[in-house]
């Protein structure tokens, strides 16, 4: 257990909070704690048949195009559940025939507060994508299997999008494990 | 693509460093980005016999107790395998008699450039655990199909975690994806 003694605000931006807090560990001495405030996302293993529908798009922090599962921070008040709809609607133009919720999972819970709630469904063709404006983000469909390999072989390194997909995967043969 | 016009550095600290960047799209539109520099980590998927050696933690940032893998962060220079050797040892008490590299992911590619190099080895008890300074961690073993049940469950929910796990065991199974 570490509890909060001081806490100093160090940044609010648009879409992280950055915070740094001196804490009291369990022996009584002091450390310090930079954390980095979310909003929290959502995530959704999205299943077209044999397919999975992923998004490609340019990571400015890692300078690179990955391939991801799509996802979206949450709105304020929002239902993860809406976000997950809403964010698959708009960077893909598909709607859910039917959501499971899967995990939620911790990104980074050595400096970040981030969740992200992963769903997985079943999905079809609704609309064309209507991305927010700057947001440049191209639908791709993969053969389920394949992504699998992709995973494996290091092409899929995105941490929600290996754990989504490899746990859709999982749950599906859970009866080995029992 | 997305190329950084300006750049304006809001925080250095022990372990993270912000940055907010202007940015242009590929519409030729300008765009904020506001971006966590983290050093890098790593992390191991580590065996002994059919039992997978896990740490419980108080992660301040989420205030909670996590199960996770053992994992640490690279010291400047300091080649990954050798980071994985140390923060095993240090963290656990135990060493790797083999350890093979699974993948390096990306933890949150839209905020940060944190990446974890991922290990997974057969280990085995050498010493007592040495953590560092203000680090409280405690070794735990548990059977490897327990853990799979528990990440299903939504007992594990770290993300590096998660991810190195299943693709461990989806590795191990990789014949059923040709």
């Amino acid at each position: 257990m570490e509890r909060s003694v001081g806490e100093e605000r160090i940044f609010s931006g648009r879409i992280l909070g950055l915070e740094r807090h001196t804490v009291i560990l369990q022996d009584g001495s002091l450390a310090l704690r930079e954390v980095v405030r979310h909003p929290g996302a959502v995530a959704i293993v999205a299943f077209v048949s044999e397919q999975l529908l992923l998004v490609r798009q340019f990571r400015f922090p890692v300078q690179k195009y990955m391939l991801e599962i799509p996802a979206g921070k949450l709105d304020a008040g929002e239902r993860p559940e809406d976000c997950a709809r809403r964010e698959l609607l708009e960077e893909t133009g598909y709607v859910p025939r039917f959501l499971h919720k899967l995990i939620t999972i911790e990104t980074s819970p050595g400096f970040s507060d981030e969740i992200i709630h992963i769903y997985v469904g079943e999905v079809e063709k609704s609309q064309e994508p209507c991305p927010d404006e700057g947001e440049f983000v191209e639908p791709v469909l993969v053969d389920s299997k394949e992504v699998v390999k992709m995973i494996i072989g290091g092409q899929i390194t995105d941490s929600k999008t290996v754990s989504g997909i490899l746990l859709a995967f999982a749950g599906r043969e859970s009866d080995k494990y029992d």
